[in-house]
């Protein structure tokens, strides 16, 4: 049996009530026993999520955007390194059983869509006040709300099944 | 010099509405003498600007997700078949000059987004009511509304300057 | 009916005599009626072949490596955005009815490569002598030599049918 | 610190020579320590590396080209989802810090030619006799080659040095 993958997306530039929330998430997904899988960068949520996970004596897979490891987060274990730039953000969703966002950005939200297009399940964390409204609109079911990390993981479980 | 290049983005899963105001925004890139570029399926946006702008005289491009070409407008001229999925979404809004997104999807929001992370200007054309709060929190300068057709080819038109 | 796309690959580091046939393949493709696809950027058999076609009244079609349209040939007129550096050789080979390589290199061998497996016809001139040998042991029907430009164009009408 | 990546590419198409060198290949990695990557397909030398490098308690990498799971390698811990097919054969070669060529095929030698012009190591392992004096006209010094796997690990590991 393959891991369980859980794809952490968040903005680069993500405020500390951000980084704090990914750094939660990490560490909770590493309890679970399951696999983090990020965009890779040594900055904000990426860097957040990839530290609380390797901390707890999980496995990380950062998924980047360049052409080498330039920019990769030290807390990365597992560098997929695809030289396409955005266009990894589909990689990203394909490859996790579940997305959890964490924090709004614009290419967090391309991997919300894609993540949703593509029919994996998406859980929403620390989004701003427009976001709800904006995302019913799709009347899709891939889209969950949760207002802490722990709730999130709980989500989670219970969506995995 | 190389073509002038306006990507119009919609869903294939178009309205009335949003059909016919991309066959006007077909012809009318046509009319300017740009290069139209969609996602190139035979259906909703895609199909009604590549319909609008061979009409009217225009060279449509096609960035297809398939590896070939079932599934294509009958009035793509230029196919480009990248095997890909939605990660092309990311090659329509390189590839484009300035883009117009005609109406709402999963898909179109990600190409939304991606533009404007690259850099790109996009006209929001046919968008629902919770768009504009949505875009706002980015703080971004690259978005811009028209109510229609026309005036979206006349935002294009000083955009390009 | 979409436009007939030829693909012509072969390497940036060009020798004058895979110029020349480079230059003579584009102006023939367009004299075919036939748009010209190449890997877009502004050296060796990708510019001269553009060159060709550009001038014999064609049109081009140019598959970018990078993100933006630095490095391109002024002999495209479609310039394809793709930011995914070498793998945007893939896209080259799909996007092409057919595909001629007009010398040797590392990235023109991997679009040969992935072009007859993609099913496409391969047409090969300006080959060294290793390469017959090479290709012989995949026991592969796509390959086709050609000693001249005119020939490889002869071939291409035949297996256009 | 990552981890130590090892790229063992080959063809879905394996003999039993060419898929016993791959499984080999895959116990001495993981005895290394190094984890292991492949196409993560449940074929050829893709799997027969996997088994071998799990049965060996490493761990294993498989950079999937379909948009799910569909044919994946029983033997993957880490299925990396492209959704991009062949265009996923340069995320294969970037993401390695070597790659090992067992066996002969069309995509194994597109990754072979997108490994050398990434600046990659490349050891060529059970190839046939055209395949040395073809890689000899680039006179690239990526190339390396190797009789057993055995030699090709101590290949590897004096040239991650």
């Amino acid at each position: 049996m393959a891991y369980i993958i859980i794809g952490v997306m968040g903005p680069g530039r993500a405020d500390s009530s951000e980084r704090e929330a990914a750094y939660e998430l990490g560490k909770r997904i590493a309890a679970e026993g399951w696999t983090l899988l990020t965009g890779g960068r040594s900055s904000g949520v990426m860097e957040a999520a990839s530290k609380g996970a390797r901390e707890a004596g999980g496995i990380t897979v950062g998924v980047l955007p360049g052409s080498g490891r330039t920019g990769m987060s030290e807390f990365v274990d597992v560098p997929i390194v695809t030289g396409m730039g955005s266009a990894r953000n589909n990689i990203n969703v394909l490859s996790s059983d579940l997305v959890i966002a964490c924090g709004v950005g614009l290419g967090t939200t391309s991997e919300i869509m894609l993540a949703a297009k593509a029919g994996k399940n998406v859980i929403l964390l620390k989004q701003g006040q427009p976001t709800e409204p904006f995302l019913e609109q799709f009347g899709s079911k891939q889209f969950h709300f949760a207002s802490t990390p722990a709730e999130a993981i709980d989500l989670a479980r219970n969506l995995l099944g």
